[in-house]
């Protein structure tokens, strides 16, 4: 169980950070705790079921956490009931531990390789934050050779879009950098708003960076398509039994200096990370296994990382 | 002549500046030097109309500036056409002269009186950028001592949200400070929009602050009223005749800083000053004569500036 | 004075009711009383409009009451400025005072001959609640041989409706009775909804029965048309000036028995009398002077009422 | 044979009734039925077969029946197939027919569990006629302490928003009852519309109690949420080959008295039981098993209810 | 009265074809008549009005003839009132005849510079039909060097589409022609729609050559700008009082062949010349005095044609 | 492997089109192939992978082609894998084959007996070009003695739209013959768009004859009802993996002759063959398996043709 204890340990206190670090840390662990349990067919299962239970409480608001652990669970039982010997239900967790590593591995790049194939040449391309999945998808139509041009906003208070931007000029992609709220003013020249999601409800509804959900109603409003670049393991299974993603409020100084906010004690500063993009403003959502529609992303999520424990709760 | 090419001077050096001020002093110019003339009726209107056009070319681009002259002149014509008298006929330059003046010093107050009577106790306000208008009708509101949350966005690039709500907050209104692109995450919540306008075009379309348009468009899709508080020199002649509202870029050098410019030169920047709200996303426009829906503010215009120029170029 | 103050009186006591009623009323009262006054021009004018604003008082939330009185004072002022004898300015005071009246006697003929034009044989038709004039409309074509079908909504808590089918009924028209909540089940086959008004905003914004304005939405989502009819002193010259049109809080006992009330008295009970139509979702209003788009309804107030007293104020 | 004749007796004659206990007898019988049967395997599935086919014909538009029967058949089959001794298959179909009786018995629990989690406190929420569903959501939040307000329409013509205020109240719920055409004028300030669901569509179009798709468009329009709350056996199997659901056209009596009907005898009152409210204006369909946006309501179909017999029809 | 009569006949046997043509031939034609009047003043009015309404019966579908002659007569009247003299009422006569006439065939060339203002270097414009109007406008902003393309659509069943793009072709604009349907296709690479008007309802509706309103839809769909480009005499003042604008029904040889016809003589054939655009899909109308919002267009009504006549009626 | 090399030229030479007709010559070829193997159960798989894939390249564009051979291999790997004796595994492998075939081979007819049951008798349906599932329900629905009444679009260029009317009138449809733009002056009186497929995407957007997209937006205006017919093996698997289904674009001769087109040389003609419907414009698509949601369709692709393939690149 130590392998299980230490990796808890490293992402509760966030030593591992980001949802596919913590993704691939949790499934490494379960495969190391299995293959090295010395214990009869029943108890392995009920010893794998317990360690992934126990890491899912590392970090209980991490959204791939709970989906990596589950991908094992599940098709560990799946694969493993009619296995009678210990060494081949080893082989079927072992495979699939490392079918999901490899996977996740690979995922940023099948993202761009799928969503590149939707960008033409000639196409406008505005992004919002500093997504990896999005970037993907444009540097790998940029690689191909496509004639783009891209807008990336600001991304008030913390202005991630000066690193997109810095990033994909320097890759040699034809950046312009505006603010937030002149996007509705270039929409009617964009084709295709590329943007990343921190979460995605069982409704296809995108949880992403504050903005983006104005984004995508600027581009319902100027028929420009609007496409969610996303890890599969970003689907949360919470919401399949109705729990809302809470939306982070963070710091006022994120916003207002301190030396102003000291000035203004009146003025409240409100300050929320994430806002919630319906499904209806939503085109498509580009994961590693391909492309979905914001009402089908059950679908996917049933394929991978199965229904069955949530129907069954 | 010499009091027109001094006000000619003054506001083409931009000695005078704001719409208010500068139609005034054109006003003024007008008045002291038509009372001053000492010819006959027909030299009068000719030299009126001389001394007017002159005024106009001081700055071209201003809209107040040719409204405020026509108005003179165009009931200087309608009222003095069938008087004999110079006496009289100065009696009639003098009293469009002075309503002209008092009606614009009392403008801002007039839309803060007008406007307020459209904002109930428990309303939730969302202002934008820093509009003496749109803060005339929120303070009316407030002094009438109506329950109102005001949210004022940051406005990015020059921030003039900080110095709103500043303001706002010291004179006691419960205020909060967002950044541009929360705006939809909290548009739900919000009865009305309130915003100035830097001009108004012949169809009730809404040239302001970038930004101003996709407030409008979350406002529609949230069936939250959407209200614009202009000064009736701020509706642009020249659109009656087909001439576009020309949007003014500015520095990027107010998106990023010089050096973060220099490290990145790749990155190209688009500052528009401005962005179009169109009609079908503004409920009313309050100015100082009242209230008119967007499509209806050419009767205001013909009413208080006269369309027969217009119609007879 | 007397007959001032005795209608007045009429009015303030409800003696004397209804939209037109009020208005001819108030026209009767001030023909009577100048033709009558013995005094020379400058103080005919100040009396008449002294006789104007007492009378306007009698039910200051009336909207017909100030649209008629102002109606005869500013014939009156425009026309008899330049006029010298004292007779002849009574002939123009009696001449507008009878084309009013004769013109309201005739308002809902004349709205029923110009709305009955845009019915088509075929047609099928909604109306809601017991509008004089919407059945004048429908009545018309109706006469004119039309083949129509009409919807009648029951219109709760008064259930008006059944006045409105059994009327129809009874004349011949075709006419099925549906529960307000059945509009949009019907709305695809609908041609038109045909309405009437309790009072219009300056900006084409409709005041009328509870319900009309989800019959609006119903009848937009379906490109069903929706014409409103009513007579053009319906036009609220409050709200010019920013006022919003109050909208009456009825007893409860109109939606539930005493006795339910009773034995449920933790059960609240709103029960508004009308509700507000947007005016993109109203086509026309048809009044006694021809057609209008909502957004031009300012165009037939100005032309009948004049807005110099709104302008000026 | 005879507990299945007995219970299609009772459906038939309606002595048992509501869409849970239909689908809970017709299960309890297949099982009693079926641990009777001293057969052989292939001949224990074709009488089970036959049985439940026999059943469903007790009431062929009850939408639960035939799911329920399906339910147990499909199982059975999947799980039995591969099992050979008699004893275990009974065992097998226990085991689904005893999880189907608890999970229907725990299904409005569950529903309230579940939906109630997407209602935070504060909100305002506008709920129609008297769905058990739906006051389970709205009584699990209240329960919560959750601080809730609640609009209940009316719901003519049997005016079941009676018992739901009146039920609502006494359990300590902040309500507030209205007519059914008020519902846009206070849907401004509604979060969350909560309905139940009569039949649920293949394609997530929802069967309920006239009026529904009116306040869904309302929704729609003032950006409020729109939440059906239905037990899973409401969708309707038919419709996934097409048929479309029947709309009951109800006595005119439960829209006026007799006496006014005979005294009216031309007046004809039309009385749908049902609209259809399109998948476009619902956010989320809760059910016992989880929440499904509308247009995925077919992938819990096929995973409780299975898609094999209608794919192979 | 001979040129009277000549004129109408001309018109009535429509040897004088064209909107522009007829109104030009009316006023002519009344202008002649009016100087060689030897009558007082009296009879003058009397004599012009009875020509006036003589001339509007020659052909009473034509929008523009009834316009032509009430501006005669609507300025005669308010403009010769107060003169005295006939020497003088005749100058006034000639005076806005000549007007008349030289705006009139100067129409088209206004047309195009106003609506050419509004056309960008770069923009993508698309044309329906064959109308001189939006030509105009192409065609100015095309001498003005301004760098646009256009799509021509076919324009079935009487492809005048061939004429415009072969026109265009010739005078060097970058044209691309496609059928009909293909529109939306493209609509998402045009800046704007540049129609004519056949007639214009008092609302703004605007009624041009079938599918025009197809295109509207699409043009807002895609936040594409719609633009009208019509001589003010398109305005139709039959709508002001309730009237439809017909829709003229064209022979069945326009689409099919007659030996196709004769061969499926079952086969019913619709061929509506016209269809009916709302005011909510047109950004602005275009006419020679300038730009108005589509529900602004009765201002310029009044302003150059007169409400009175209507209103009075 | 002879069959298969001879289905493979007759597919890539065209001698067998049509999207069932190739889809069921690829299946024929692998039954042959497979029956005729005399290899062991390993062997067979791979041998039978080989041939699918081989076949798949006769011709890449074909979106039936590879569904088609996916079908037999997924469904061979499915039920076989568990098999030992060869003659068993050959008998699923002719189950499968013979199932397709006769499925296909009654697509048409399913589909018109499920897509009519969602028409009623009193319905206007409106159709574009000439498709086999659209008009396999439309006569579905008249054989069925429905009361109908058809409106068929030209469709040009190439005027499919003769042969339809042709058809269905002498088939007794009261049929009328339309241009393709005056689909939306018809649209109100529509109740369903009856349509069919080239090709289906991923997220239910649909690829089919120029002009579609246009009819489903003027279909959605005016809330009609907006039905796809088409095969489920039109459903493209390549947009899965984010391919974007190309639009053919066709020679110009089919819009304008060639002796047009020589004195018009500049004239540019595009003629794209299709159009892509958006799935928010698509209330259901209609197969021989059922009815599905746009959104849905993914979850038909899943049974039939399975996932995994895909999911697993």
């Amino acid at each position: 169980m130590q392998v299980i204890e230490v990796t808890f340990e490293d992402i509760r206190r966030m030593r591992v950070r980001g949802a596919g670090r913590i993704a691939r840390a949790a499934v490494r662990a379960l495969e190391e705790y299995g293959l090295g349990l010395d214990v009869g067919k029943e108890e392995f299962f009920k010893k794998m079921k317990e360690a992934g239970e126990y890491l899912k409480n590392a970090r209980p608001t991490a959204v791939s956490l709970p989906n990596a652990v589950n991908y094992v669970l599940v098709n560990l039982e799946r694969e493993g009931q009619n296995v009678s010997q210990m060494s081949v239900l080893k082989e079927v967790l072992k495979k699939y531990c490392e079918g999901f590593l490899k996977r996740s591995e690979l995922a940023m790049e099948k993202i761009g390789s799928i969503g590149s194939k939707r960008i033409q040449s000639g196409d406008v391309i505005l992004t919002h934050c500093n997504s990896e999945a999005a970037m993907s998808v444009i540097l790998a139509a940029h690689m191909q050779k496509k004639d783009i041009k891209v807008f990336c906003t600001e991304t008030r208070p913390r202005r991630q879009g000066l690193l997109t931007s810095s990033r994909l000029a320097k890759l040699g992609v034809d950046v312009t950098l505006i603010v937030d709220s002149a996007a509705r003013y270039f929409m009617n020249k964009v084709d295709s708003v590329v943007i990343g999601a921190d979460a995605i409800s069982v409704n296809g509804a995108v949880v992403n960076k504050i903005g983006t959900s104005m984004l995508a109603l600027a581009a319902k409003e100027a028929r420009s398509r609007f496409m969610v670049a996303a890890e599969s393991y970003k689907i949360s299974p919470k919401t399949f039994v109705g729990e809302l993603i809470p939306i982070e409020e963070r710091p006022k100084e994120e916003v207002v200096s301190k030396e102003w906010a000291s000035r203004n004690p009146a003025v409240k500063v409100a300050n929320p990370a994430f806002d919630i993009t319906p499904p209806e403003y939503v085109d498509l959502i580009v994961t590693e296994y391909g492309v979905f529609p914001p009402q089908g992303i059950l679908v996917l999520f049933k394929e991978v990382y199965g229904l069955s424990e949530i129907l069954n709760q």
